[in-house]
């Protein structure tokens, strides 16, 4: 008789988003003649850009001749990528890194939830409280977390490191020692970005303690503040300790073309063993390759058009969130994130519930944001609003959370 | 200090195609002026079909306009999809499967590699013997095996199903018990397909044992024998007891586009927990949809215009298999598939092991073939031919074997 995997009974509620998307489909439901503004999901608006557009035309003609077909994609992405990618990316910004140490993939949330497959089931997990729910709850499915307890809202075996107001929402070191360190910055949820002093702190604790950094630098492109590092590679010693993932959601608009890449160093060794070699098993493996013509749309990013294109659309929502932090500060509300980050973090009113805010904004503004605590216990009495919406849509939204 | 995943230690070299790749790159640097054909791995070569590349073409375009634009698709896959999916690969055969119990993907290798992660670490797995390499090696990783031996070619802890001539390479059923079988009919490497009867046998012995079959149906379209099951939900009982894989590589050439789907009925209950509530949270968690220019690719295969060209398409390899199998028999070789099945597998000549007629071949024909024991310990004096050439090339690389 076939057993499941008892982890996936740990797991608290649905997924976050899919929560939401309920609770939204269901008042739409009862109020079909609402117009509801969605600032919830970090999801882009703005059509692909131009540049993109044509590559993707190309791509697809040329699928469509015999002598241009490409069936099956190299294991760990086509040169003409990972070469863009690492030029970009990491050369451009003194980094030293390779081409045959970049795993393009279809997105950040996949590679963020498969990553910890080549760790040890009994290695301890570090994570942000708030966090990206994905990687702690990937790591619950996996066995490496012990059962969740309702009242602090947190799961056994696992550091959690508190980001409030009073440490700017950017973690302590931990006191207890912990294997595998997820960081995000610029920070999803908080909107919070670390400097590159306090990554190196960082990157100099994995060294010490023999630790690996999972980097989410998925919103490295709307990073403004020369301070603030757009990799962790900037910082000395990463190369040894430190997995990369970035995204071409949220500077270019693939959420619904996906695309990403994982970068692993041939320095990060454990046991003796590379990590890359690992990843480039697990690739191998269970993975194969993202499609022909997506891989050609990210080359198109990184074309001089593209960036133009790109850093337009940046613009376009950095102007939101900027409309978003700026109104929500004159109608009295404490609001972080949105300079370097396209996401809001806001205090609720006469501290209510993150879920109580979110009911009340959907039934009174018919806004949609992310309840706080929904990211972890620490963001009870937050709100995360993004910076995705179009111009119009944006200020309507913070027009109505304002009247309120 | 981190310590990595142990049991990616116990695979065995690196993966099978990664390594005939790297064997045929050596070849071709010491002889470029050689013309290599490839019949090795099962990857297509002919064109997309002008159907798919229309619907490629305006789904791009809708992605460049902001009304049109879609972010991130729905967890599961768009309805329009599901529903084109459930009507002509499901309700069309008479099989009861709703839009609900059907899950999108980037295809079946990642969805093969996945599946198991919605089960216990100490369930024990069947897989045939020869067998594409991804069910085992991703059990291998999970933990779920035992040591790989040596001698045996075999990991310890794994229900191994004896595919030989003599049993005209359809596993028996099993005398150990085994709590997860991984069946692929028509199948990769042998190409032969379980009748109606034999797989209802196995439905039959999973439902009695409380097993789970994963069943491969990604070269269903190759089928022309009416006894031969195009779905295992064309069994009595086997909502209660399977995982149906499909793919859109095989039959429509989608093996550099990627897409896929498993099916999972929502009456198929383990411990009282629905598996269809269980895959839809992995997927929800780990992964975040197929890009939606490449569902509405897929829409376009189940169209009128679309099913005559996919038609086209497998009708155009099965020529080949035919060239293949009556060339190598008229020349005096065992083969075997190549009828409901793009697949030819071949006996070695004169007890040749399958890495030295592998060798043989690269170098005295210049044929890249998939060495039989690459599939499992079974497959040692066999070899796998694909049809998946051009017509020009196939009967080449027939007739150069044939003069060998």
């Amino acid at each position: 008789m076939v057993r499941i995997n008892s982890d996936y009974g740990k797991l608290q509620g649905s997924y976050l988003f899919s929560t939401i998307a309920k609770k939204v489909g269901q008042y739409s439901e009862e109020q079909p003649d609402r117009k509801i503004i969605r600032l919830g999901i970090g999801d882009v608006t703005r059509p692909l850009t131009p540049a993109v557009i044509k590559a993707l035309h190309e791509a697809v003609d040329e699928m469509g001749e015999e002598k241009t077909f490409r069936g099956y994609a190299p294991d760990l992405g086509y040169d003409f990528l990972r070469k863009a990618i690492c030029d970009n990316d990491y050369r451009s910004r003194g980094c030293d890194i390779g081409q045959d140490e970049i795993f393009v993939s279809d997105g950040a949330k996949p590679d963020s939830g498969n990553i910890q497959e080549i760790f040890a089931k009994d290695d301890r997990i570090g994570v942000c409280d708030p966090v990206y729910p994905v990687y702690i709850d990937s790591n619950v499915m996996a066995g490496r977390t012990g059962d969740y307890d309702i009242k602090s809202g947190r799961y056994a075996g696992v550091v959690y490191l508190d980001c409030t107001k009073e440490n700017g929402f950017c973690p302590d070191l931990p006191e207890e020692d912990c294997d595998i360190i997820y960081l995000c910055s610029p920070n999803n949820p908080t909107g919070t970005a670390l400097t590159k002093d306090r990554l190196q702190d960082w990157v100099d604790y994995a060294n010490k303690k023999g630790s690996v950094i999972i980097f989410d630098a998925a919103y490295e492109a709307y990073i403004s503040d020369e301070d603030v590092p757009h990799s962790i590679y900037e910082c000395e010693g990463a190369r040894e300790c430190a997995i990369e993932l970035h995204s071409f959601s949220k500077n270019a608009g693939f959420t619904g073309l996906r695309l990403g890449y994982a970068t692993v160093p041939k320095d990060l060794k454990r046991e003796g063993v590379s990590l890359n070699t690992l990843w480039a098993r697990r690739h191998a493996t269970k993975y194969n390759g993202a499609p022909y013509i997506v891989q050609r749309a990210g080359e198109a990013v990184y074309s001089y058009e593209g960036r133009k294109e790109i850093r337009g659309l940046v613009d376009y929502y950095m102007e939101n969130a900027r409309v978003i932090r700026s109104g929500l500060e004159k109608a009295g509300y404490e609001a972080y994130g949105g300079v370097n980050s396209p996401y809001i973090w806001m205090k609720t009113p006469e501290g209510m519930s993150s879920w109580d805010f979110f009911d009340y904004l959907l039934r009174e503004a018919n806004v949609v944001g992310t309840p706080g605590v929904g990211f972890g216990s620490c963001g009870e009495g937050y709100f995360r609003l993004t910076a995705f919406g179009s111009h119009e849509n944006t200020r309507e939204a913070v027009d109505r959370i304002c009247r309120l």
